[in-house]
C-alpha cells in the first residue's frame, strides 16, 4: 500500500491544479505550487492549495496540470527529480508516446498519466474547488512500464481528493471519453451550428430537448480543439460509424417506399433508444426505471424550494429534475425524475398539496 | 375578433386530446370527445375532459389530435361538417397537402393546422393535464386560402388553453421544427448508438454532458420515425448541411498540418458556440448571461429543498438547475444557472450557510 505523505508539487496552478492543492492541503498533505503565471501561484497559495516552491526541494509526487499541449514538456521535466508524475489531462495515449520518445521506456517507470472527471466551464485558479472532485471518477491509466508503486500512489492521490479512482489503459481511456465526451461533443456542436444558420422567427419553436442537446457546445473552442485533436485517432474511428449512421438517415429519408422508410428509421431510432439505456445510473448503479412528473412552479423565487420541501415531506427521493423555460410566460415547468413505482404516488401526493401536475 | 363559444369536438382522446378538453372544460367551454378506442373517451370523459360526442351535433370547432398518420383522414371527414377544423399534428406541410388533394382548395378555407409545442415521453389519456398547455408557444399555421375567422378562432383555442399562439405558415414551421427538433433528436439518436456500442467499462467515465445530449433520444422510435418522416423535405436538407459539417470534422481530424487542422476544428466549434447564442433565453426574452455556481449537496431527500430554501432567502432567482449523477458516491453536484452578476455574492452567501461550492 502507497503512502502518500508528500510534498506534492503541483505544476500549473489554474482550475484543476489548485483544486487538487486545495483538497491535499485539506487532507494534510504538504503542497508546491508552481506555474509560469506567478500570479496564479499566489492567489491559488492565497486559497489554501498550498506554497510556492522551495527551491531544490524534491517531492515525493509531481501532478502536472497544465494545458494539454504542454504536458509532455512539464512530465518531461518532472521526471529528471526522481519523484513520481502524474498528469490530469483529458487524453492519455499522445501524450504518452511523445513522452517516451523523449526520455525512452527505461526511465517511465515513475510517470502514470490520470484525469479527473471533474471539471467547470471556467478555468484559472479563482473557480477552484476542494470539493471538484468529490465522488468523480477519476482515471487511473498506467502503461506496460509503470512500476506498480507509481500507480498505487497517484491511486492514492485520487482518493485523498475524494474521487474514486477507475484504472483504465491509456488506449481504452481514450476509446471511453472519445465515446463518451468527444463525439458527442462533436455532434452537439452540429446540432448547434445548424441553429446559428437559423432566422430568429424560426427559433421561437425551441424547447427542452434542443437546449439539452446543445448545452455543452457552448463550450471554449480552443480548449475543446486541443482535447479533440489529441484524441483524433479514436475519435476519427467513431466519426467514420457516425458518417455511416448518418447516410443510413440519409437514405431513409430518400427512400420512397413508406414501409421501408418507416422499418429503416425505426432500426436506427431503436438503437439510440438502447444507447440512452446503457449509460450507467446514479452512483454507479444500474440505470433505474425512472418516470417524470411535470410540475408547474410560479418564476419566483422560494417557489422551487416549497415544490422541492413538499417532495422530501412525502418522502420521494428525486433522481434528476430539469427546469422547462417558459418562453413567454412567468411559470415554468419542472420536470422530476422519480423512481418509476413512486410517481404515480408523487403526482397524487403534489396534487393534494395544490400543485398542479402532469406526467 | 373570433369568440370561441363551443362545442369544441376534440377527435382521440390520448395525451393531448384530453388535456385540450380538461383545459377547455376548465375555461367553461362544453367539449364533446371521440375516439375510435371507446375505453379512451370513458377515461378522458371521467379525468372532466368533456362528454361523449352526440349523434347528429354539430360542433364550431373540430379538434383533430390522432396519430400523425391518421390526421388526414380525420381532417377530411371533419370539414364535411361545416365547422373549423384545426389539428395538433407536429408537422404541418405534408398533411396539408394531402387534405387539399383530397377536398379542393375551395372546401379549404375551414381548415387551419397548429402545433402545440408540449407533449411528454407518455401518451394516453391518464397522462393529460389542463396545465400541459400553459405559457408553450402554440404554433399556428394557415395555408393562403384559410379564412381569417377561422385563423382567429384557431388562435383563440390556444389562447383559451393558455398557450402564446404564433403565427407561421406550414413550411415556415416544418423548416423551424426541423432544425429545432428533429435534427436535433436524430443527432442526439446518432451519439447514443455509440453508446450501444460500448463496453460497459468504457462508460465508467459518463459524466453530464452525454446524459444531456443523448436524452431526447430515449422517446418512443414508433412515434418519432413518423413524425421525422414527414417532414422529410425540410430534415434531409439540413442533413446535408450536417453531412458536409461531418466531412469538415473529418477533415480536419485527418490533417497533418497541425496549425491548420486546429485552426480548422475552432471555425467549427466557434459557430457551435454561436448556435446555442442564439436560442432565446427565459420567457421568450434575450438569451440572459448566466453563470453557474455548483454546490456538493448529499443525496438524501430534503437536501436539495433546503438547498433552494437557502437561495431563495438569499434573493437569487434560479435560471436552471442540473443535478449530476455522481457515480460512486452518495453526495450529488447541483449546478445552478443564475444570472452572471449574481453568482459570485451567491457562492459567497452559500459558503456563509456551510454548503460546499465551486464554480
Amino acid at each position: 500500500m502507497a503512502e502518500l505523505t508528500g510534498p506534492v508539487h503541483v505544476v500549473g496552478a489554474g482550475l484543476l491544479g489548485t483544486s487538487i492543492g486545495m483538497a491535499l492541503t485539506g487532507a494534510g498533505i504538504p503542497v508546491w505550487l508552481s506555474d509560469m503565471n506567478h500570479e496564479h501561484v499566489r492567489t491559488a497559495s492565497g486559497l489554501g492549495a498550498g506554497a510556492p516552491t522551495p527551491a531544490g526541494g524534491v517531492a515525493q509526487l509531481v501532478v502536472v496540470a497544465v494545458p494539454p499541449d504542454h504536458i509532455a514538456d512539464a512530465v518531461v521535466e518532472a521526471l529528471d527529480s526522481g519523484a513520481v508524475v502524474t498528469d490530469v489531462g483529458s487524453v492519455k495515449g499522445r501524450p504518452l508516446a511523445e513522452i517516451t520518445d523523449r526520455v525512452g521506456e527505461s526511465r517511465l517507470a515513475n510517470y502514470v498519466g490520470s484525469h479527473p472527471m471533474a471539471g467547470s466551464e471556467r478555468s484559472g485558479p479563482l473557480a477552484a474547488s476542494a470539493a471538484m472532485f468529490d465522488g468523480r471518477p477519476w482515471a487511473i491509466t498506467p502503461h506496460v512500464h509503470a512500476a506498480p508503486e507509481a500507480v498505487a500512489l497517484v491511486e492514492e492521490l485520487a482518493r485523498l481528493c475524494r474521487a474514486e479512482p477507475v484504472r483504465l489503459s491509456p488506449v481504452e481511456h481514450d476509446r471511453s471519453v472519445a465515446r463518451t465526451s468527444h463525439l458527442p461533443h462533436l455532434l452537439a456542436v452540429l446540432a448547434a451550428s445548424q441553429l446559428a444558420e437559423a432566422l430568429p422567427e424560426q427559433l421561437l419553436l425551441t424547447g427542452q430537448g434542443v437546449r439539452d442537446v446543445t448545452r455543452v457546445a457552448a463550450g471554449d473552442p480552443d480548449l475543446y480543439g486541443q482535447i479533440i485533436r489529441a484524441n483524433r485517432e479514436a475519435v476519427a474511428e467513431l466519426l467514420a460509424d457516425v458518417r455511416r449512421d448518418l447516410d443510413r438517415v440519409i437514405e431513409a429519408m430518400a427512400e420512397s417506399g413508406e414501409e421501408e422508410a418507416t422499418e429503416a428509421l425505426g432500426l436506427i431510432l431503436a438503437r439510440g433508444v438502447a444507447g440512452t439505456r446503457a449509460i450507467p445510473g446514479k452512483h454507479g448503479g444500474p440505470s433505474l426505471d425512472t418516470a417524470a412528473v411535470f410540475v408547474a412552479v410560479p418564476d419566483t423565487p422560494g417557489e422551487l424550494a416549497r415544490l422541492l420541501s413538499d417532495v422530501g415531506e412525502i418522502g420521494v427521493n428525486i433522481e434528476d429534475l430539469h427546469i422547462d423555460h417558459d418562453p413567454a410566460r412567468p411559470v415554468g415547468h419542472v420536470e422530476l425524475a422519480v423512481g418509476a413505482a413512486a410517481a404515480e404516488d408523487l403526482r397524487e401526493a403534489l396534487e393534494a398539496r395544490n400543485w398542479t401536475t402532469h406526467r
